[in-house]
């Protein structure tokens, strides 16, 4: 299907375009970039809610929630997955995400899960990418989850306009959220499990850590609790969503994180193409000839140097 | 210091002045491509372990009496414990490896913990330079351990000249290690906790994979059983280690292991100054004023490769 024809069906709301165009950004099909050029201006109006946690906090059972209830609100939701690709706990990941697969039989809910492969940017970068075109696609509520165990994710957070974190009684552990630099990046604290023993304890420290942490903008994080199972407590969530879209669409926030999210866009795709064309220099052009003989002569420095500036006639010459 | 005074110290084999030059790699001190520049034809010597695996399969303390029987032999030790720097497993992966500690009272070991805080090549970029540094100073053999939680630390592993993966009758999966391309990086496998029910099993599954896998070369890995704790079996895993060293020295495989390692570096590094370009440019250059105003408007896939070919002065004007 040719991109013209494909950005169409998506922009019409296709769930089958929509489904291809996201494979074509895990691909890293070259054509995306055209295909994200058609669909852009039709971008930039869905919500855009991250929530990440340890494995196991219930966010999948969380979302599964808030999904239901954006649903009975008239909303049309995207969900991306982010996968870390983790080699020994893939599994476990994928079986927790089995939750929210009733919702794929209601047309108005798009689930994705998502592997970074290949892309360079990284999740960040691919995750942003499919956020695009769902919001293209006309879904005005889209939900970003990740399991969080690194740095990485940490960055795939930033590209959401708010960003719940779950923690337990159990998992929650008020200085590791401190030393991960969470705290920077929640807009909303959630206890999930908040039925277990010690849920109380862990509100406490969020809120202490709340009012002596250096908040990234005027908006307080809020602390709630929820039981995802029996959904007690989903519907402040989501009205705390609500609420926090608002509020920094009003304060100028929303603009800025849109900002910083199109200066990331470019600066992955500058990385990626850099990449590319390290790769194909290396390979089979010229230089790939300096990488025969005494190895301890090559200064990789010098030779990426060139790389970055050299005309593309030096660079693929064979 | 300068450089080349700490080139010097570097490769006398002082201790004090490979630590500095390690925490230059961390900081991406950008000192650091001279300093590796002046200290390269030194390097090239050291055999290079890398050893993965799940996280409580005991491959710390399975290091740790690597390193004994090694130190035993006479041959001076540099381990890299790769910091995934998971915000929520953080403060247990430190703990674990409070084990090799004691070795640090042994001048003839080096052992420091590394995490690629700002490395855009990633771990795998800043392991492969620390690497350098290690075996510049005249260490001949060099560990280097992740934690396995991903992508980055298969990376990682490629550059080992011998990868030793762990597992345990416990979290020892055959079907995981098929789906995470662990058998393609695989040069030995050793099921630890060997003492544990389930061990024949593992072994038997592991062997049957190997028999019937794809294998990158004609090296058909081992599947040893070891006991850690006791020391069993390890004896046994320092043998294969050098007997794999020993193949792919003979069979070529080596050279084309460093040629590629090589290429990786230089890459990694064409992609850390094509970000560095693409930031000055977005943030302070000309360019970012094109960043206000209707963001929908602006094709960030334009905007990059004007970036990357860009000449200094449209990246950096004001």
């Amino acid at each position: 299907m040719p991109e013209a024809q494909l950005a169409e069906r998506l922009m019409a709301g296709e769930t089958r375009a929509l489904a291809r165009a996201i494979r074509m950004v895990e691909d890293r099909d070259p054509a995306i970039a055209d295909l994200l050029r058609l669909v852009r201006e039709r971008a930039g109006r869905a919500r855009v809610v991250g929530v990440t946690g340890p494995p196991g906090s219930g966010k999948s059972t969380l979302c599964d929630q808030v999904i239901e209830r954006w649903r009975a609100e008239g909303h049309l939701v995207g969900v991306i997955a982010v996968d870390p690709s983790s080699p020994f706990t893939g599994g476990a990941i994928l079986g927790d995400r089995v939750r929210m697969v009733r919702h794929t039989l209601d047309p108005g809910v798009f689930i994705r899960s998502m592997a970074a492969r290949g892309h360079l940017g990284g999740l960040a970068a691919a995750a942003r990418e499919a956020i695009r075109l769902i919001d293209a696609s006309g879904r005005d509520r889209c939900l970003l989850e990740t399991v969080g165990v690194g740095q990485s994710e940490l960055e795939v957070m930033e590209t959401a306009d708010t960003t719940v974190v779950v923690t337990t009684p159990v998992t929650g552990d008020a200085v590791q959220i401190i030393k991960a630099g969470i705290l920077e990046i929640a807009d909303i604290f959630v206890v999930n499990k908040a039925d277990l023993p010690g849920a109380s304890k862990v509100v406490r420290d969020l809120k202490e850590l709340v009012r002596h942490g250096k908040l990234r903008t005027e908006w307080s994080p809020p602390v709630l609790t929820t039981v995802a199972e029996t959904g007690e407590g989903v519907d402040d969530l989501v009205a705390a969503i609500e609420r926090h879209g608002d509020a920094i669409a009003a304060s100028g926030e929303l603009e800025r994180r849109r900002i910083a999210r199109l200066r990331a866009e470019v600066e992955a795709i500058v990385v990626e193409r850099a990449a590319e064309r390290a790769r194909s220099a290396l390979h089979e052009g010229r230089m790939s000839r300096e990488l025969e003989g005494d190895l301890s002569r090559v200064d990789p420095y010098a030779l990426a140097e060139r790389i970055l500036n050299g005309n593309s006639r030096e660079l693929t010459e064979q």
